[in-house]
């Protein structure tokens, strides 16, 4: 009996106890004439997911389980429709006897959360006009405690725990080569735009544990690009900071633009040095982290990835050479 | 001899003395072997344009007279080429003593500024909400001195003296009409997104006697949707109103919906029902304007107005019953 | 016991004793190894829908019932799945004697179909202009019977018995409305145009109750907006008015560009005045009310209306002030 | 002395005495400090077009010539920025007595306008169906007498003398074969749609001599589509045929469709099989003669034509083999 | 009992014995309590398919059937849902000496693909540049045996058994007609476009019995279109052909240009006579094909097609005369 | 007097003797009654344009000089119409005794040609797959001696001397960045895919000295995507290469995905995370070029830019913080 393997690497005749996160849960009925009712659930666990059949349950099981509820799970893993699925035997809620945490069964950016806000934090200090450093601490500090969880986007990328943070950190890498490669760029304004840039994502979204559940009604109705672009004028007015000054034009323009055309959200188009950089910088660290997002959940023996919406619906091909 | 016949009376043949606005001026040299200087200009009263060439224009002549200056001519009119065309033979610059205003000579509003602000201001007094009222007030002082000459587009709609407030007014009764054919709508709401849609428009579009010269920075950077919404957050951060109320987002949302689609420049779409109304009201009455201000231009004998940009290109009929 | 309650009110473990009726029926079979015939139903009133299972349907039931269907329904209130559903006990087909209509059972215009026929009627009477008035009649009279129940759209808007009718009444009052503020415009070829635009939909499409069931040949093949402009044809001949008169060019023009664009139906593009003034009406009227309607069927403990297709795939928000 | 020579052949130095047609012409003045009189022309015969100037040109000269007069010139041929040029040295209008008609002098079709008309007919003629070919014939008989001048295009195809009629021409011959190769279709429909569907371009366009120089307002207000629409039903209530009738709804469908798109000007989508290949025929026919057309004017020695609007505004290559 | 009736003229009731193709099979269970193993199973023929289900399936049923494979079939018809299917009584695997073939079962182009395949390659012969002919030749070669089954495209057109090879003799019948009509059209070009235009289509698609299973990699990375201009390269490489010469630069482009736009994955515009010419043919054979394709499959009493993605989604009308 | 001041830094009044490039040239008449000759230039150096007038040309003078053609030039800086203008007093053509090169008039990559080839010529044999590496040297080897010279496009980006091994280059540092920041791709295929996607552009466009003038045929009836890609299959056939292999397959892939979308001219969609880096890196480097060149060119008493067409037709801002 194998214990607590990671769903990546169970097989068909397993017998397995460990514990999951429900993911999903459906109370269902049999067809037959005396219907019955049985769980359908989702299993997860960091490695992936697993669909299971709790075909005992009985009208308690039904009111105790719940979404994002962390189980004990005693089973069978058998072939069903050529996938595998678990045939649960039993089944119980974890209890904090068991030790165990909600954040061990989800999935998360691959550099911690702390260490991302940290170099957040420091690229803020680092930056070198004082206005421009008090507006983007000013802003961060709104959502500084929802960066830790944040994911960056509903399902197109960086959609798990702390992924914001990570989208953050690795175009701030990026945008550090180009004001090298490019010393016509303001490092200030790159960076700054860096971090502002989807920094009210964190309250245009409502998440859980990095999923996105929701859009909140501010984030339907204004949006994280005109939201983010209040509070650099909320923060100017609170610091002191001259609206009318170049600095906060800037890194209005910044953050208006940086979805490059209206009909994917900006209202004016990047009309700064800056502005077209940035644009650039986030499409290709949100593309190519689709892409490597998508390589780690697809299966050893799949030559191509699932279809990734945000890459023109197309999958991407393991090459081996 | 006419004197001071309005442009559009005009006739091959007339001997004419009068004053006019020079709307474009251009020193230009003839193509003989001995170039020789001339003035190529456009003259202007309320009543149109006519070109006019000044032969015999001195160096001094070339120094004296610039665009948007106040002049007596006095001439001939002539066919040249299908058109009318003025050939000046004395022209000086207007004097105090001549008692005239630049605003005899423009396109304006068929409604005066004075009494257009008024009817804005009664309006904005009538918003039963405390917080809507004075929000709205708030970034309407912000552009009162403005609103007085401001167009409400560079050439699309209400392109003339006074083009904005008058829009603003004609959506006002609009707006009146729709809250008691519909009274699910909130007409507190709907009134406020009237004065509110366009009201960055003055800061946006730098102007001269209600003709847009160009753009600010402002305006390229950050557009006139973005810049409203960012007036509502100062707004209501120096008048104490809560920035998270109801009141503030829907605000918001008015201004930055009214274009309808991201690629007009609304970073979200319509999701309030007065934000709808607003769209068609906005739409409606700009679209509207154009015919009737393109009627107004097109002379009695021509069948067509001019091609209507903003009406797929397409020209106008005017059929007779 | 609750004698029929309306749809909208009913709760989990009511028992009901009503009438409704069957909008949706299928004959079922269970999974079971001896599969057992049930009926999958969907009763309705005027205030909504709910779907309902008769487990014990003998043969003879499935062939007596049938869409459209008015039945009289003993049942009991369960949760199935987080929504209501009818457990049918007894079912049987309703009859003259128990004095009902269908019409008292199917969504419906807010005004009752007789006044909106007898509004458009008086409309047409009011049209000044001879051949404009007698055209425009020679149309009504070929739909005049259906126009009482026939919906202006089979989802989009006004989708109900006499939602056709109601959609013609509201947008002549907005005509009026803009013929009173711009008087350069013709309000007998307004009110011709806001009659006809939608004149051949009764034809275009076949509805039952207000409910669209398919399209026509002539639907499919020819729509709704060259059938009514054929129409005009055939009533100018029959009435022995010119076909090359501008009151026939102007009423073809008016139905034909209504949609405004080639990609949304119309062959040409809207150029009189009235045409330009015609499209922007009926825009406004159908976006409106299909918010106004969205509104009416969406529960009151819901802060957003389903999605609108008709409004860019928005939810509106139900803002609480 | 060269005696009309056909202006595709002349060269720099020739002197020339012949008749030619005045395609454009317009008086203009010399920039000199006493500005003078001269003529602008462009003068065609039926091999091309060439630039002339008349520098001596009296008033009289002025009031004499006009557009789409015949001419007798005598000139020099010279190179001017880098192209030919006539330098005119005498120029008299051509009178009765010189024996030579317009019609030698424009662009037209390869075949003869009466050999087209007749062919027609006969294509007419011979369809089997009564009612489609009284409709045809009843339609076609409108505009017979333009038909022999008519083009097809103002620009994009088929722009000359008897344009229209060699479109039909060829067409019919193109589906003659599909329906032999397909003899699912029936060649009834599809022939009366090759001659239907733009026989209203003769009313839709105001040309002379083969040349577009306008729309006329029902071409504007209705387009040839829906004007085509209309003569078959005032050719069925006309000819007493069932309005309703499955042949009358075939031909409106294939006149209504036979632009394939609604942005390219049809209301509805092909949806009959001989309207499907009514589009592909009457799109082959045209990019196909666009090339012809093109590389029968673009000069031996260039290797690519000019662009074609029509063909993604790509220009062809004359490949040798 | 009906032995081996056609699955086209089946009724309610009937009991058959026949031979058929399993095109879909999949192992279900039961929704009762104790489930229970069934086989629900698509049949095929050349007239069409028919589901099935086997209730009686026991764990070697299960194991033996598979797609593809040929069987025969006792079972009775019955109405389920409004249609047609078949309760399986006894099932076998056909064997050897059952003598049928699986070509019989599947559906296929109107003319058998030897004769086809043996059209194309009298064409091949009949090009009379001796360069052309060798490369169309040797690019023909490398797919000559695929060429027997090979549709021309997964569903939208062509899709069975010698699809591709239908397609391209009726392109080339209507290539010829098109080069008697418009002499100055090189046929040797536009015959081996033709033939070239869809060459790599059989190694694009991974194909079983004429139906499309899959792309391949090279299909999904490079592309037809791609994959045949190489093709040309390579022919000309090994025939010691001038990679340079007009004869190479002219296969090159209508094979990449014959898609005609970007959208539709033609890297470059037509440019020659014969690729605009070969761009219409391609469509008009495909687009009719899918009408006539789809006549053959609806119902003879359905009055509509069912919709053809191919033609904008559209149903295609059965118009009787 | 000054002696070859730099065009950028000439000033109303000053009397010039220097070298210049002419840039363009057209021989013009004055319109006086007596019409006479005279040069209309352009006159260049590596710092910008200024246009001239020679107005004493002699006719030996119009045919002694030509575009690209480098002389000395006597003259006179004036005001006219707003702008600087040079009034040529004497001219002549540069001769060998003068010892300078066209090279140094001319706009030119700020990194010399020879040391950006070398820098591709490291970068290729730093690649570890032999395969690739032969590859991508066969391929460079075939434009090696144009790609001194070549710019990477005609007016979009990097359009000037030796712009496209710039653009390489630039590139190269870039990918190396990302490989490093990704290790997941495959730096041998990134840089093949660098230096290949745009290898084929020098036989695409004829250019001198940096300029495109036109494209060559090849380039319009294949493009210089499907050359590359075709050059991929005849190296890998001269060098002996397996055309199935999976090197072959990915770098014809690179090429062909790198413009991204079909309506950008790719046929294909990147499908492999080096393709979607490539396209990236490509995108950013041209972008921020764009910029870069723009702001070079732009006087410094300008704020924004001229427009520029590949950043959607907007100007830049010149930010001053």
């Amino acid at each position: 009996m194998s214990i607590n393997t990671l769903i990546k690497g169970l097989k068909d005749g397993d017998e397995i106890v460990g514990f999951y996160l429900i993911k999903e849960i459906e109370a269902k009925q049999t067809n037959s004439s005396i219907p019955k009712d049985y769980l359908d659930l989702v299993l997860a666990d960091s490695s992936g997911n697993i669909s299971a059949k709790y075909w005992d349950a009985s009208k308690t099981d039904i009111e105790t389980f719940f979404p994002m509820c962390l189980v004990k799970v005693q089973g069978l893993v058998q072939v069903y429709r050529e996938k595998l699925q678990v045939k649960v035997i039993r089944i119980r809620k974890a209890t904090e006897q068991d030790g165990i945490s909600i954040t061990d069964f989800i999935r998360s950016a691959p550099v911690g959360s702390e260490e991302l806000i940290s170099i957040i934090e420091q690229a803020i200090n680092s930056l070198s006009n004082d206005e421009v450093r008090t507006i983007v601490s000013f802003c961060f500090e709104k959502v500084k405690d929802n960066m830790h969880s944040s994911p960056a986007a509903k399902s197109h990328h960086h959609a798990y725990y702390g992924g914001l943070a990570y989208h953050i950190v690795r175009m701030l890498e990026l945008s550090e080569f180009i004001c090298r490669q490019r010393p016509f760029l303001n490092s200030d304004l790159l960076k700054a735009g860096v971090i502002l840039h989807d920094i009210a994502k964190p309250v245009e979204m409502v998440s859980e544990y990095g999923m996105v559940i929701d859009y909140s009604n501010q984030g339907k109705l204004i949006g994280h690009i005109s939201m983010a672009s209040n509070w650099i004028t909320e923060a100017a007015i609170k610091l002191g900071i001259d609206l009318q000054s170049n600095i906060v034009l800037a890194l209005h323009h910044l953050v208006l633009s940086h979805h490059n055309l209206g009909e994917w959200g900006s209202p004016v188009q990047p009309q700064l040095p800056e502005a077209v950089a940035l644009h650039y910088i986030d499409a290709m660290d949100a593309k190519l982290q689709m892409v490597e997002d998508m390589f780690g959940i697809t299966p050893d023996n799949e030559e191509w990835t699932p279809i990734i919406r945000g890459l023109q619906n197309k999958q991407i091909f393991k090459l081996k050479l």
